[in-house]
């Protein structure tokens, strides 16, 4: 198996899943030696929850999977990207495509910069 | 100040910096709250380097700075993407454009799929 360094983390390494076909950055999350080998071998992103302290499949509940189409790491090793295919169309739980829908303006002031959401959590998660 | 969320990660946050023309993922570096601030401030990219327990104003050794164009923050309020501008057009102290350089292939090999190294490291950091 492709080794990395998972030392620097506390046994993580960190992943950034990118659209595979805009190369928006969708989400950035960890994971651990188990969870990138599931993620080779598999070809679907699975990362460790830190919250949850436990491999997440991601679309597990919401059955937004991503599909692996490249996979990248970079020069320490301790670090990978994910060119993924986003079932459902939506990597964030928020309902957003991407988790990263926030900008920070030149003044500091913060503005959404998606239009809408592709999904309604509510309804994906059921109300919380 | 946009308040972001330090206490996952030790005092860091993840940074993700992309090419804000071809958005090609760069490096993934970490940021603590005055990296992060100063970052906001100056629009160039500081990061915080974990070995050298430091700010690393990015290309304060090889000239190569990072330009920053966008600043996105995430749904949890502790990964930012910034779509930069890199000066020198190397991110990689290797001397690639990207940190990203080696590919997992289907059949588990590794594959460097960069043509050329964009400096020689030797000359711009000195013999190590």
């Amino acid at each position: 198996m492709n080794p990395l360094d998972f030392t620097k983390l506390d046994g993580l390494i960190t992943a950034v899943a990118q659209d595979w076909q805009t190369g928006e950055v969708l989400m950035l999350a960890f994971m651990n030696q188990e969870a990138w080998e599931e993620t080779v071998k598999t070809r679907r992103a699975v990362y460790f929850s830190r919250s949850r302290q436990r491999l997440w499949r991601k679309g597990e509940e919401s059955g937004n999977v991503q599909l692996v189409k490249e996979i990248l790491v970079d020069c320490d090793r301790d670090a990978v990207v994910l060119k993924v295919e986003q079932i459902g169309g939506a990597a964030c739980h928020v309902g957003y495509n991407s988790c990263f829908f926030t900008r920070i303006e030149e003044d500091g002031t913060e503005k959404i910069i998606k239009a809408e959401k592709v999904f309604d959590p509510e309804k994906v998660y059921g109300k919380k």
